[in-house]
């Protein structure tokens, strides 16, 4: 990749800061007798507290608001497996957002093994430390093993943003699209293109919701029930759960005919002018990839797309998980909720796109901005109906 | 335990704050421009600069300045084995002392198992994000095995405060003390109670220093070499190093004519105004365990020690950790060295020492306080002459 303007000033920006974020205390100018509270001898009285009442570490410690942003490096942006530390700069951008918008502390835990029993041995091991889990960049679908172990046997919710938050952020942004473009979910033909963590997160996602054909792509094409090769247990069921038809093909011949596409399949200028051109009337594209979508807005719409989005800052129509996940863990923390339900996510896709009134709504304003307070307002409003507790 | 004055207040101070830490962003009110850089798509670039070349992680990301406070909180404080959750406070309290007087992020890793192999995989783990590592109120001898094997295998500083911060503050004390009396290193009778990583460290480093006379007891009295009873790996080294004419006894006996007493026992009111009768001249008496000394230092100074110190902030001569571990990690962090010496503890624990100058000197003043900016000042020097790097 070259760098562009953008990029080397992000470079620049980062040389200066040396690490984005940082750990302090709530106290300032800390003084002699208040060392006495905070530390010894005071704090012995309330660590025997916490001793004595378990349920107390959430009135007397921070854990009730620090999330822990857990990944290999596997598989960062659009970058592939980079390791670890080369993963840093992106969870450190994560903590900051999640502090920014949702008043979370946010600490990046980028572990120095790409084993799953081990990623899930370490999670087990610092979870008293956190109120909640967020699993990110993790390859797929090692990432989804560690995520079912982890909500079987920890005691705090696991949120996997590439799949729960991205499911969110797109079912939002589809809502609106489809109420601008007046078509239906239960009809629409929605091709997913991407079988890992953010594919299977959003065909769950879109089933609960009502969508009745959804057709999902990987390197091997369309995924059907039964299909020989190139299979595992979470493409299996997105087998199930899609593809009503049983269609065989590639993604060419997916998208002839369809509504929607949604590009979430870590590759760059995957689809190509023509293929818009053989979709129906209206054609919707979020080209989610980051940092280069499946195709440039620019040629989205010269070849007829009638909404495009994309998950990058440069254009509008961010379709980010910055828009979900800052204000839904806010939500999750506050209401304590343990465990990341399809309900869950339902409630608080609905209330982010309605937080998008009908005069606000066009075709480049189909979601809300990041910055927009009505979001967590709208959120923990829906969420505390559910009474998920 | 019942619940002093001071004790109350910090349970009110506690459940006021609700944690006593936070990790917050080094931009505050983000701008819509700025999450283009620091998150995607322009932290692409920076990622990508850290995979090329692995240094870069000190100049890109916060990795420099970040400490782990690990702990199984099996030995917290004079409390015990209270568990992970409960040993929480002691460790953010710790961590907002290091923010405010090292100027370093230290975030809890309380882990939730008690078991060596797992305690150690954990910290391997979690290295990417930290520059250093701090062991804390881990029980002995399993934390000198987890720093010792962790030591061997990591990249980065494995310092552990209660054997190495404890050692600095005491030699510290110890070297004016003695000024103070008129006495030598090489002469003085040394006791030294409690063979855990306190003990072991103090000894280890006080022989370094030159001391020829130092009694280290445990709950079976004086450790000697070939005692039969209540060794381990650690207690024989002490054996071979200390106590050199092979006395036996309990800790009665070994403070008849000792100048020096150093508790790092755990127990309260383990010495008493007898034993200290028995002493030779002006007796020094540092009774460390917290909170609760090895005696009151008012029954301790009706009993003639001439120089009474305890770990606790609210008497003089406070021999606390928190003097040594927040100014001697900047030096760590500043400096880049990755192994904790006892060259390096011995240049810092002389640069503590003289940090109090003669006209300063006095029985009740025998060490800084912690407020003290000389003390960052004269470690930093005194470390860069070493060239450990």
């Amino acid at each position: 990749m070259a760098f562009d303007k953008n990029s080397r000033k992000a470079l620049l920006l980062h040389k200066k800061l040396k690490g984005k974020i940082i750990v302090t205390g709530k106290i300032k100018n800390l003084r002699s007798n208040e060392i006495k509270l905070i530390y010894t001898p005071g704090v012995a009285a309330v660590c025997e507290e916490i001793y004595r009442n378990q349920e107390k570490k959430y009135e007397l410690t921070s854990k009730g608001n620090n999330v822990a942003i857990v990944t290999d490096g596997t598989r960062i942006l659009g970058l592939g497996n980079i390791g670890p530390y080369a993963a840093i700069p992106v969870m450190e951008g994560k903590a900051v957002l999640y502090r920014e918008f949702g008043g979370i502390s946010a600490f990046p835990v980028c572990v120095n093994t790409t084993k799953k029993e081990e990623i899930i041995a370490t999670i087990k091991a610092i979870e008293p430390m956190f109120g909640a889990i967020n699993l990110e960049d993790i390859e797929s679908p090692k990432v989804m093993e560690i995520s079912d172990e982890l909500e079987k046997s920890l005691p705090i919710p696991i949120f996997h943003d590439d799949r729960h938050g991205t499911s969110v952020v797109v079912l939002s942004a589809l809502l609106n699209s489809l109420k601008l473009t007046k078509k239906q979910l239960p009809t629409v033909r929605i091709v997913v293109a991407g079988a890992g963590s953010a594919g299977y997160g959003i065909c769950k996602l879109l089933v609960a919701a009502g969508c009745k054909n959804i057709l999902v792509t990987d390197s091997d094409g369309m995924i059907y029930k039964g299909r020989p090769e190139n299979m595992n247990k979470y493409k299996k069921e997105l087998g199930s759960m899609t593809n009503p038809k049983r269609e065989k093909g590639l993604l060419y011949d997916a998208l002839k005919n369809a509504d929607v596409f949604i590009g979430v399949s870590g590759k760059k200028n995957l689809i190509t002018s023509t293929m818009i051109k053989e979709m129906n009337r209206d054609p919707i594209i979020f080209a989610l990839t980051n940092p280069d979508p499946e195709i440039k807005p620019e040629i989205a719409k010269a070849s007829g797309a009638k909404i495009i989005a994309t998950g990058s800052y440069l254009y509008p129509n961010k379709v980010n998980n910055a828009l979900v996940f800052p204000h839904l863990m806010r939500a999750i923390l506050d209401k304590k909720i343990n465990k990341i339900t399809l309900k869950l996510l339902l409630a608080t896709a609905k209330a982010i796109a309605k937080t998008v009134s009908d005069k606000e709504l066009h075709y480049d304003n189909i979601i809300p901005d990041t910055y927009d307070k009505r979001i967590q307002k709208n959120i923990i409003k829906a969420v505390s109906k559910l009474r998920l507790k």
